[in-house]
């Protein structure tokens, strides 16, 4: 029997899925059928968030209305990305599967989280990014997701263990490309959300997330170790994910309310996230900072321009002059 | 100097292109200062449609409330795509830009548009594709554009005459693609109708454009002559025409509307076109009859899916079971 951790920054989507594999498992031999998640902890009216999920089987605030099979069981994790609980215990599980959206600045430049914990633990670790609002995973709404797998044969474990009729699975061998599309689509989503703020129509707003992918693949062409496929980017966790994140999602929400009202983003997370960090912002520093390191600034103006805008009382205005002088265009 | 002639089927976005190229002659002598269209004929009021832009340098039935410059004239084409006039004093024009949205199902098969006119003419054309709604070309807010010319220095030329710092252009060299992603992308736009009147969700519809979009890909490498280049569908042709269109765009509406009220594509043409073909049924049947012919079907369950729901009393909730056994995930 195949024993697998499940990890996931995300509670929504992670409780989603782990409802899919909880159920999966039951009629598959191969693999353990106990679901081990392991997820950041919080306090939900003076309950460890573990403790309920554990006990009453139901995600109360990140996925309320939805039963969890009783074999999926929760760790704890420290809400700290550099900080994960690497246990020794915790190395027993031979292959990982992940949903990241998140990069890290460390002292050599960019980290994916994914490399974090596959140097510290040794093992291997798939990631798993996709067009996936929780609430209609849960709810068993058809959609698709891509398995990012560098040992191709644990991304199609994976497959098997997470397919159904109505959660369709591709499974890539790169990885690192996988990975930095769930990080990076909050950016261009960012950028997006400035468009509609600014009421500049549905070209632009197409025009927006075309350039977006454009910056994502010449991103991930930079810095990743391996090698970058544009096939990536037409799976689910490219082209569609973005596409969902700059329709809907709250990077999209906060930016037009950033362009409509005037206030600073920190105003608006404490206003309309109850204080939760957006990811679109931050995500746009941390790769701010490295272009700025490898001096390659002006080969991104949209992800440049997001920064800019959000941390450096750039006017939001300027989003289209960034778009009418992409090197995409020269 | 260098004479050209602009064509369009689509009399919103042609007019809208008319009124940049228009205002862009008058600063470049290299060429002829009258830009000559040649668009369908219809009447207005009582008038030909040609006589009153030609007078009153207004499109008064498709882009109201802009005026053309007075450089923009205007030829009659006949409303039948298979009756092109193509009249001898028109073969005088070294160069054809065109935008179509349409292919024709001759005795051998697929036949594009621009090749009819290049074998019945024996001149290049080039055709331009993109994230377009008129009214927003016309009102100057920022968009993108595809140039698709198999003489790359003729889209080069068209590329000068038509950018300005908010119509910026790509040109590429596989000209039947972008050409085939203009008529294709309306099918698609159908099927995330279909999956909006059955509110599906998020999801499902991004979903359903990533797979249609890998069915525009596919088809154009079975139909194409040239090569495809994956890298033409990341242009603005490609996957950001279909975004605006799979969200906004009256295939989509009007699909929406057929799944939820029952009524027939051609009922809700007279409701909500005015009697009007809607262009994605349509290039779903001539797409339909030539996968047919070469037994290709069961590769593309998404278009079949789309002409058998439209024409032959298919259900529409089958749209899910065609994403669910999609090729692209067994």
């Amino acid at each position: 029997q195949f024993k697998f951790l499940f990890f996931s920054v995300v509670s929504y989507r992670g409780s989603a899925v782990a409802k899919i594999i909880g159920n999966n498992v039951k009629n598959l031999q191969k693999f353990a059928s106990t679901v081990k998640m392991w997820v950041f902890e919080e306090t939900v009216n003076g309950r460890k968030l573990t403790d309920i999920i554990n006990n009453d089987h139901e995600n109360v605030k990140y996925l309320p209305g939805h039963k969890l099979p009783e074999n999926v069981v929760r760790f704890w994790v420290d809400p700290h990305s550099g900080q994960l609980p690497l246990a020794s215990s915790i190395r027993q599980f031979p292959d990982f599967l992940a949903s990241f959206q998140g990069i890290d600045e460390g002292p050599e430049g960019l980290k994916l989280i994914s490399d974090i914990i596959r140097e510290k633990m040794g093992i291997d670790i798939s990631v798993l990014m996709g067009a996936n609002i929780a609430s209609e995973v849960a709810a068993e709404k058809f959609c698709e997701t891509t398995i990012g797998s560098k040992v191709i044969q644990n991304g199609l474990l994976f497959k098997e263990l997470l397919q159904t009729p109505n959660f369709r699975i591709t499974v890539v061998d790169d990885a690192d490309t996988v990975e930095l599309c769930g990080a990076l689509k909050n950016i261009v989503a960012v950028g997006a959300g400035f468009c509609d703020g600014l009421r500049c129509g549905d070209n632009t707003k197409a025009a927006v997330i075309r350039l977006g992918l454009m910056e994502m693949i010449a991103f991930a062409r930079i810095f990743c170790k391996g090698q970058v496929s544009t096939a990536t980017f037409l799976e689910s966790c490219g082209v569609a994910d973005l596409i969902t994140t700059c329709y809907g999602g709250r990077n999209r929400r906060v930016a037009e309310a950033f362009a409509r009202t005037g206030k600073t983003i920190e105003e608006l997370e404490k206003e309309m996230l109850n204080g939760q960090k957006l990811q679109g912002p931050q995500t746009s520093a941390e790769v701010y900072r490295i272009l700025k390191q490898k001096e390659l600034v002006h080969k991104f103006p949209l992800f440049t321009a997001v920064y800019q805008i959000c941390y450096e009382g750039r006017p939001v205005t300027e989003m289209l002059s960034c778009l009418q002088s992409h090197p995409e265009h020269i």
